[in-house]
Parts: C-alpha cells; sequence; structure tokens
C-alpha cells in the first residue's frame, strides 16, 4: 500500500497521478494527498464565503476559487492570506498579503518548506516569503496544511489501510518529511538525493538513510 | 547645524537636495548622507574589481555601478549581493540573490529598515527581504551600511562641526534612527507621524517625544 504526500502546489493531483502513472507507478488517486486539497477542505469547511489571496500559482488559486470561497487581490475584501510556491512572486503580491494582513486577515500557509528541488538547486519556496511577511507586518503565520500539520497528518490517516507500524515515510526534507514520520510515529527514510538538510537543525535521526530512491527500491525488491 | 541622514536609497542625494531645497531647506549637499553613498565608498575602497547584484532600484544601482565595480545578475560571477528597498523585487532577483550567496558571495544590506514610509502607509523594504534570504540559503546577513551602522556613524562624525551634545537626532524609527542616537550618545527625539514603531521590542526611550516635525519647529522656534 502506497500514499504518495506532497507539499507541492504547483501542479493539480491529477497532474502528479498522470506522472506517476506514465512512469509506471499505478497508485490511486484517493493514495495521492496535496497540501493543496487538505487547505481547500479546511477553508471551505470552516470559512464558507470568505475571499482568498494567494502567494500561489495559477493552479493553486484555481483549486480553491470556487462558488463557497472566493479569490480577491484586494486588501480591503481580502479574509485569508495564503502562501505557497509561487515562481510569479512579485512585490505587488507581497504588498496585496501584507496590508490584508495589516487589516487583520488570517494568516495561512499551503506549506512551509524553504526550497523546492528542481533539477538544477532549489527554489525559493513558502517558507522564505512567510519570515518576509511576519516581518513586514509584526503578524505570525497561523496554521499551515501541508507536511507535517496535524491537518495532513489526518488526512494521511484517513487513506492509511493498515496500522502504522506498517508503513514506511520516505522522504528528503527533515522539516517536513521526517519531523511528521517522528510525530505520526512511523517508521522513517532519508532520500539523500534531494534538499540539502541542515542536519544540525534537528536533534532526531530518520530510522533509515539511502543516497537515492533508486538504491531504496533496489534494497526493497 | 544640520545634517540630513537617510536609509533611502530610491534618490539620489542630488534629488534629496532638491527636494529639501524646494521646500526652503537650505542644506549644503554633504550635509546630506545616504546608506548608499556609505556603501558606494566602503565597496570601492574595499572590494575593488568586485561584481555586485543588488536587489535595489535603478538609481540605486547605477549609483554604484563604475569603472572600479561593477553589476552583475549572473550569478556565477557575483561577489557580493546587496539588499535595499526595491519596487520592482521578483522571484527572479531573489533566485539569483540566492544562487549568488550559496556559492559564496558576500551578504550586504544598504539599510534594514523593515518597511519605507509611504503617503498612505507603508510598503517592503530591505528588513523584508533580508530574513527571506536567510531562510532561503541559510546564509546570515554580514554587513549593513545605513543607521544605525557603524559605517554610517563614522561618516555623520566626519561631518559634525561641533561636540555632538550639540546635536538633536530626529527621526520616526527606533530600531534605525534612535537606536543610533543612543550608540552615538547624542540626545534622541522621535516623531510619531513617520513608520508605526512597536515601543515594546525597546528596551530604552527617546530623550524627547513629538507628534509631528511641525510640533518639533513650532516647539524649537
Amino acid at each position: 500500500d502506497v500514499i504518495i504526500v506532497t507539499n507541492k502546489t504547483t501542479d493539480t493531483k491529477e497532474d502528479y497521478h498522470n506522472y506517476l502513472s506514465s512512469n509506471g507507478f499505478n497508485i490511486s488517486l484517493e493514495n495521492i494527498i496535496s497540501s493543496t486539497e487538505v487547505i481547500r477542505e479546511y477553508i471551505i469547511e470552516n470559512f464558507p464565503s470568505n475571499k482568498f489571496f494567494a502567494i500561489g500559482e495559477d493552479k493553486f488559486i484555481k483549486s480553491l476559487d470556487n462558488h463557497i470561497v472566493s479569490y480577491s487581490d484586494k486588501p480591503d475584501e481580502i479574509d485569508i492570506v495564503i502562501v505557497t510556491l509561487d515562481r510569479t512572486l512579485n512585490f505587488q503580491k507581497i504588498e496585496i498579503a501584507a496590508k490584508a494582513l495589516e487589516r487583520g486577515a488570517k494568516f495561512f500557509a499551503a506549506n512551509i518548506d524553504d526550497t523546492c528541488p528542481v533539477d538544477n538547486g532549489e527554489i525559493t519556496d513558502a517558507g522564505t516569503v512567510i519570515p518576509a511577511l511576519e516581518k513586514r507586518t509584526g503578524r505570525k503565520l497561523e496554521q499551515h496544511f501541508g507536511k507535517p500539520s496535524q491537518f495532513m497528518i489526518d488526512k494521511i490517516l484517513s487513506r492509511m489501510k493498515f496500522p502504522r507500524n506498517n508503513y514506511l515515510l520516505v522522504g528528503d526534507r527533515m522539516q517536513t518529511d521526517i519531523t511528521m514520520g517522528k510525530i505520526m510515529g512511523v517508521k522513517t527514510c532519508l532520500v539523500k538525493s534531494g534538499v540539502k538538510n541542515k542536519f544540525t537543525e534537528y536533534e532526531f535521526k530518520p530510522d533509515f538513510e539511502v543516497d537515492s530512491v533508486y538504491d531504496l527500491l533496489s534494497k526493497t525488491l
């Protein structure tokens, strides 16, 4: 039983499903969990008829914008500010978010990763923008919905068919993946081919470490 | 004897001089000190033939770019990253700065103000971008050159004709203006019509407080 959990909000679940399928991984759409859907469900359930602004990309905004909650870029009418990965970030977006936060809008993040791994390194992610907005406004982030949040953990638990000691959490980021495994009480495996982790920041260690996903598969099979 | 000291880098000294003159303030160009000129002199003296990248506006970059040090936006050749106010900030600029810092470029700021006061509130300034880059890269800001840095203080001292107990430092920001006055050992006056100060962050108090510069002038004259 494999559950895929992602903090990446720049593609839809369907995109990730297609990508996995085309690489030979037959995982049901239901067993792919993204922070987009976790925050989407939370906001629709808890803040109906609210308006949100997002430092986030079009696909993320479109996933949330519907007849229950809707997108706005007018600080005077924004109830919720959401921060996530946004390669179209600019000064104007920071100012809209800051002015809404100064007026008292809720301060949420879809995920808290500092960076997002890409082919030639890492790029700026939500975790970089959050302290900027905190410094700019004097506000503090109130909630986030990706790994390792309780919202995400509850979603994962709802998908697990077996007791949790049957699962191994595999991830490349100490701050989100391995931390979540520790909170959930499942065994964890750190893959070292992804993001650069500053290990000294964490007092705990993953149960296993491998150099790459390939190594993990060759050891398991 | 009046010395004007500014952390604002979006206009040149000549612009400030013209602005003051047109409002009836006859202050010599030499007695106007900006963080642009302080960092400019430092870099030209200490890092000749280095290449800098700036999260900063065109006038700031043009002030620094000359035959001794020159501007580059190629992370592989950037020796110094400088952060200051930039209303044209975008994702690409953050990435260029981050990649240069990851390669070991020096990490400087012209100023460290969180926000810059404008007609209808405050806008994002260098102090907001610095923690973002720190989180993004794991690097720490190494030096800044505006108020209340020693570089700026030395520059001001070089302009003071009288003993420092003859001077009153007037400013609207606790973090930069009033802090610098305390460091310099001059009397300080906080003007409360500018930026919003979070007073609780500071254990010391300005010697005087006025609601506006107008109040200060009417009390003095």
